[in-house]
C-alpha cells in the first residue's frame, strides 16, 4: 500500500506533534511503501521570511531523520524538488470547478484566524490534489480538518478520469483517529497556537520550565491523588514503560507524593525518552549537506514517479503526442 | 527592448487575425528582442479534445513560421515545454490576493460567454502575470481587453519587489491601437465566434465563397459606387498596391463595374498575397518533425532565461539557499 503524507515545515516541534502524528509516521514505514515530503510550496501561504523557510524546513527534515525515518525505505523528499506537482496541479485546475473550492472550509478558517487571504491559499486544495495524486498515492492519513480537502482530491481525480479516461489512481482516507489526544501544560490539546508545548528537542532547561508551567490542582503533598485526573501523569504514560507507569500511579494514591516531585520525574522522563534521538539530531545537525544529500536523493525516486504521471496526464489532455 | 506575446492555439487564422496582430508581431523582429510563445497550458481551460488541442498547437507554429517568424531571431515555443512558469505561477499566487483576482472582468465575461467556471480559468492572470515575469519582459502588447490583466501583472511584480526586495522585471503594457480593424463578411469586425470570417490558408474553393458571403448594398452593375462604403474595397485595401487600390477605386467610381467582378478580384488578391506564405506553410507542414525541432530550440533558449529568472525569485523567498 502506497501512503503518501505533507509535512509542513513549520517550526519546533513538540510532544503533541511526536505522539499525535509523527510515531505514527515513523512506525507505518515497516509494512507499506511512504512517501513523506515537506511541503515548502504550501509554507509560503503563511511564511514570508526566507531564513525562516530555510532553517524550517532543515529543522523538519533533521527531526524526522532523527526519530526514525528511513530514507532507505521511505520516498523522503521537499516538495519543491518535484516541480512536476505545480504542473500537474495546472492541469487539475482547468478541470476544477470554482464552486467545488469555494465550499472548502478551510480557506475561510484560516482567513479568520488572520492568515492573508491569497490566490494560493484559496488554491491549496488543488495543488494538495497534485500532491497526492501525482505519486499515485492510495492511502493518504488525514485529521478530521483535512476530511474535506481529500474528498476534494477524490472528486478532482474522478473528474479527471471521466473526462479523459482511466488515468489517475483515486486515492482513500485513512482518518487519523485521536489515539493519542496529548494535553498541553494548560490541560487543552498540545498546540503551538495555544502556547501550551513541550518541545522535544529544545535546552534541557527549557524542558524543565515548560514541565513546571503544568497547571495541576491545589492538592498538598500528603493528601492521595487520583493520577488518571492529572496531567503529568497522563504526559508520563506516553513515555514511560508500564512498570513505571504503575509506580508513579501507586505513590499518586498513596499520598506523600507532591506533583513537584512527579514533575522532576515527568522532565527526566522526557530527556530520558528523547535522549537517543536528540543525540542522532545533534550529528544529523553538524552535517547539513548530508541531510540536503538525503533529501536529494529522496527527490530524485520521487521524481522518477512523477515524471511518469504527469507524461501519463499530458498525452491524455494533448499537451503531448 | 523585450517583447512578450502569447498566442492562443484556437485554430485556424483569418485575414483579421493577420492584419489585426500577426503581422505587426512579425514586423516587430526587425527592431526587438521577442518572445513568442504558444499558449497551450492555457488553452485548457477551453480545448478539451487532446487531438483538436495538438492540431492547434501544430497549426499555429506553421502559420507563424510560414508568416514570416523567424525562429533564429526570435525565441519561439511553447509554454509548457518551459514548465518554470507554472513554479514561479505558484510562487505569485501565494502574495497575490484574492480581492485582486476577483476584480477581473474577463473570468465573468468568459463565464457568460459560456466557458466552464474552472480555477484554471479564474487563475488566468497569475498565469499570465507568471508568463510575462518569467522572461524579464518590458513590452507587453495588449488589446484592450487584456489590459487589466496587464495591470494585475505588474501589481504583482510590484508587491513582490516590495516584499523581497527589487526581483522582478515591472513591464510595460504597449496597447494595441486597432490601426486595422478588419471588416467580416457581414461587416462586423472579423471574429470566428462571428462566424463571418476569410482564412488564409483555406483551400482555394474555400477561400472564394466566403469572398462570395460578403455582404454588400444593392446597386446594379451600372451604377457609380463609392468604393470607401464598401467592404470588398476595404479588403482588397489591406492587401492591393497603391496602383491597384486606385484602379479598382476608379473604377467603382465609373460605374460599370459590378460586385461579382470585384469579388473575383479579390479573392485572386487574397491567392496571390499569400500564395508565397501558403507554400512555405506546405513545406513545412511536411516536416512536423523539422517544425518540433524548431519550438524545441526555442523552448531551450526560453529555459535559459527562465531558469535564472525562478532561481532569483526562489532565493528570495527561501525555497533555495
Amino acid at each position: 500500500m502506497r501512503y503518501l503524507s505533507g509535512i509542513q515545515p513549520s517550526g519546533t516541534l513538540h510532544l503533541g506533534n511526536y505522539f499525535g502524528a509523527m510515531r505514527r509516521h515513523i512506525e507505518r514505514q515497516a509494512g507499506h511503501e511512504c512517501f513523506y515530503f515537506i511541503a515548502d510550496y504550501h509554507a509560503l501561504t503563511t511564511v514570508r521570511d526566507p531564513e525562516q523557510l530555510r532553517r524550517n524546513v532543515l529543522g523538519v527534515a533533521l527531526d524526522y531523520l532523527a526519530l526514525g525515518l528511513d530514507p532507505a525505505r521511505t520516498v523522503f523528499f521537499r516538495q519543491s524538488d518535484v516541480p512536476q506537482v505545480v504542473e500537474l496541479a495546472w492541469v487539475l485546475s482547468t478541470i476544477t470547478s470554482m464552486g467545488l473550492l469555494e465550499r472548502c472550509h478551510s480557506f475561510k478558517d484560516k482567513v479568520a484566524k488572520g492568515i492573508e487571504a491569497s490566490h494560493g491559499l484559496f488554491s491549496y486544495p488543488v495543488l494538495m490534489a497534485a500532491d497526492i495524486l501525482l505519486y499515485d498515492s492510495q492511502r493518504v492519513p488525514v485529521g478530521k480538518d483535512q476530511k474535506q480537502h481529500l474528498e476534494v482530491t477524490r472528486d478532482i481525480a474522478m473528474r479527471f478520469n471521466a473526462l479523459y479516461g482511466e488515468t489517475l489512481v483515486v486515492p482513500e482516507a485513512e482518518i487519523e483517529e485521536a489515539t493519542a489526544v496529548v494535553p498541553g501544560t494548560d490541560g487543552q490539546k498540545m498546540s503551538k497556537s495555544y502556547g501550551n508545548t513541550i518541545e522535544m528537542f529544545g535546552p534541557e532547561k527549557q524542558i524543565e520550565k515548560a514541565v513546571k508551567r503544568i497547571v495541576m490542582d491545589s492538592k498538598t503533598v500528603e493528601e492521595p491523588k487520583d493520577p488518571d485526573e492529572n496531567l503529568v501523569y497522563r504526559l508520563y504514560c506516553l513515555m514511560a514503560a508500564p512498570g513505571e507507569r504503575e509506580e508513579m500511579a501507586r505513590r499518586f494514591r498513596a499520598g506523600g507524593y507532591g506533583y513537584g516531585e512527579a514533575k522532576k520525574e515527568l522532565a527526566r522522563k522526557i530527556l530520558e525518552y528523547f535522549g537517543p534521538f536528540r543525540a542522532k539530531r545533534e550529528a544529523l545537525a553538524g552535517d547539513p549537506a548530508g541531510v540536503r544529500d538525503v533529501l536529494e536523493d529522496g527527490a530524485r525516486r520521487a521524481r522518477a514517479v512523477a515524471e511518469r504521471t504527469l507524461e501519463r496526464v499530458y498525452r491524455k489532455v494533448g499537451l503531448r503526442e
